[in-house]
């Protein structure tokens, strides 16, 4: 039977408009892999009756209730209080519980004063499983009632995520007797819309595994999805999918189930004991930014130059005078120059390059917003991409640094350096 | 009388979790700024009943009803059709609405051929003021039934918060008679609770204007709101209010109504006519990266150096060798030859350093993480901050930049280096 779930959002901060509601989304995305319907979401602030309304409506058309927030003494325990009333159940003191908010103060938080208003944390609807929190105080719990699967879940998304991933999607899982197991493609190279027509006929036949695409920043990820009796039977579904994906995208999708295309190129430069460098004019510091937004960056990473003006491009790197003077500081020949000139100065096995129309306006020279070029140099020569990016100056910025990640993980791969066009 | 609003967000990408819902934030936070009460906040899917079932209720209990999304061609326009026959109004062709989306197709999007479906955009419900649409397609709408006023608003945000700004704000502030002022007061320096503690009496005192903190990444805004009968009373009741907010926090307040302290940094040292350039050793290039989002930037940018690694703090920024060995690379003294190095280097008049452990680990010479320091080398001397910045990579890198633009701009104005705390 397909389950169909409701999210109620506890908070008045977020009906302030003080935080943004990210649970709901990542909340969404997996009850979507796990193949349950949401057909509402609501948010309610840190009041009784209007929790209560909330409950009462959602119960009586969903199956699975999930909230976040409203638990822990800032608000009283709002939301175990008003969903204990709502479903008939007494709250009843869980000594484990207060065991563990007593140890958490003592030492995570070096207190030895708990304010006492803590332990009302431990009062848990009477019957239910408790949802043990090990990344804060507020313990969440599970219970059934008049047909519906109630789900409580603490609001800090540091603590709801590894709630929700640990505790509560095996539970969801048993529920339908299935495992479900999704794999991420990531493509670079083509647009949303693209990737959508490409695949919008298959995506309506496929059942089982099902593929979606998710727009990101630059980027597009395609997600399939099986169930199956067992893992290794969900992954026996999504494998030829996957072959079936990759057969059409060929080389444009860079990873599976990988946190980024910066995270792609590190693993293969770590892999081949390789280091690198950069010279940024256009994307001024994001691929270095972004490199280094990786742990363990300074294994491979040996520095950059941001040289956003003509005079840097050469003092720095050595770009000849006459190449921008004649060709532009927005050339192929420039980018190609400075992709040398920082690995030359950097003493790096490869170095990547930008320079382009970040905008808002055209350049003096009148090149367009968004023409990028994108340059790589290593032992065996210096390879070079131009593209036209157009949109923002931060969509430009983005998608070059993108370019320049792309490039170095398809050298390292050994795939040709162009991304070759689908249609 | 006090209004109260709820918002219906329309859209199964959002059910699915493929989209974050920022317009419901944006929108939660500028009903808030007019004094508007927001009791819930819903999101339904492309579902014409589902859609009409959440209306009803909330047409039940709120007097302004404010939908985002399924306007436009590819959902049928499903949510003018829905909110119509709720409230028992016919759709009516608008012809200088059919005009605009022509042209837009013509100018824009230099497309002869439009789909004619686009031009279902023009049915408005009768009566309606329309809202038309300078940043898209679809045009919104406003109606009064049933004692409640209906707005609906195109769901990309990039039309969303333009059309509520310049369409629907001024709407709603006409209903109070009032005339409703924000002021934003940005601090960095002290966190999100301390400065909740500094205000909280005078929070919950405060009428006119009223004055609420919102967390930011690495810093906090306090907004004071007033009402008055027109902006120049407004403004005559902030001011005051924000003097008390100043002499509370003195420096710490680095500007009012600006967008970032990056911005406020960057507009000091265009006025001074002076360059910047930096030396990133644990924010690798996020300084860099920050002050070329600045549209405009290269007017004082004149770059920046990522030394990832002793050897390149060594070879492009001259730090003399011995310092490393005896004071290590994350030590006062590095910061403060990086910063010198780099202001040489790039031959700027301004220039900054970091350099510390962004974590995960502590450093070989058992640094911990979040221990940075930051210095700033001008024609007078050079100067450096020793900060504690704990937490995550992330929040120590985004944490550290703010320190170095925080040290610039206090430069910049003639002030103290050195934060003064508040308690």
């Amino acid at each position: 039977m397909p389950h169909n779930a409701e999210i109620i959002s506890v908070g008045t901060e977020l009906l302030l408009g003080n935080i943004l509601n990210t649970d709901a989304q990542f909340l969404c995305q997996e009850l979507s892999a796990l193949g349950i319907n949401v057909y509402y979401q609501t948010v309610v602030g840190d009041n009784p009756e209007r929790l209560a309304k909330a409950v009462e409506l959602a119960k009586s058309r969903a199956d699975i209730l999930i909230t976040t927030g409203g638990l822990g003494p800032t608000c009283d325990d709002l939301t175990k209080q008003t969903l204990a009333r709502a479903f008939g159940k007494e709250l009843v003191f869980d000594e484990e519980s207060a065991q563990r908010i007593r140890e958490y103060f003592e030492k995570r938080l070096h207190s030895a004063k708990m304010p006492e208003n803590n332990l009302q944390q431990a009062m848990m609807p009477e019957g239910c499983r408790i949802l043990r929190n090990d990344w804060g105080t507020a313990p969440g719990c599970i219970f059934r009632a008049e047909g519906c699967h109630v789900v409580m879940l603490p609001g800090p998304p540091s603590e709801c995520r590894p709630m929700f991933l640990e505790r509560v999607r095996p539970y969801l899982q048993a529920l339908s007797g299935e495992t479900i197991i999704s794999r991420s493609l990531r493509v670079f190279g083509m647009g949303e819309s693209a990737v959508e027509q490409l695949f919008r006929e298959r995506m309506n036949e496929m059942e089982n595994p099902t593929l979606a695409p998710y727009a990101k920043i630059g980027e597009v990820e395609l997600r399939l999805t099986a169930k199956a009796a067992d893992e290794a039977a969900a992954r026996a579904l999504i494998a030829p999918a996957e072959a079936e994906v990759r057969a059409k995208l060929g080389d444009m999708v860079y990873g599976a189930d990988v946190a980024s295309i910066e995270a792609v190129a590190f693993a293969a430069l770590r892999e081949r004991g390789l280091t690198f460098g950069c010279a940024e004019s256009c994307t001024g510091g994001l691929i270095a930014k972004r490199m280094t937004d990786l742990p363990g960056a300074s294994a491979v990473f040996k520095g950059g130059l941001v040289t956003y003006c003509n005079e840097m491009k050469e003092a720095l790197l050595g770009v000849p005078h006459h190449l921008l003077e004649e060709k532009g500081a927005v050339s192929r020949e420039v980018a190609e120059a400075m992709a040398q000139g920082a690995r030359r100065a950097l003493g790096c096995d490869l170095a990547v390059a930008t320079t382009g129309v970040a905008g808002p306006d055209a350049d003096d020279r009148g090149n367009p917003v968004g023409l990028v070029y994108i340059a790589l140099a290593a032992a065996n020569g210096v390879f070079s991409r131009e593209t036209s990016l157009g949109l923002s100056r931060d969509r430009v910025r983005t998608s070059a640094a993108h370019h320049a990640f792309d490039m170095l993980r398809r050298y390292l791969a050994g795939l040709p350096l162009e991304i070759k066009p689908v249609f």
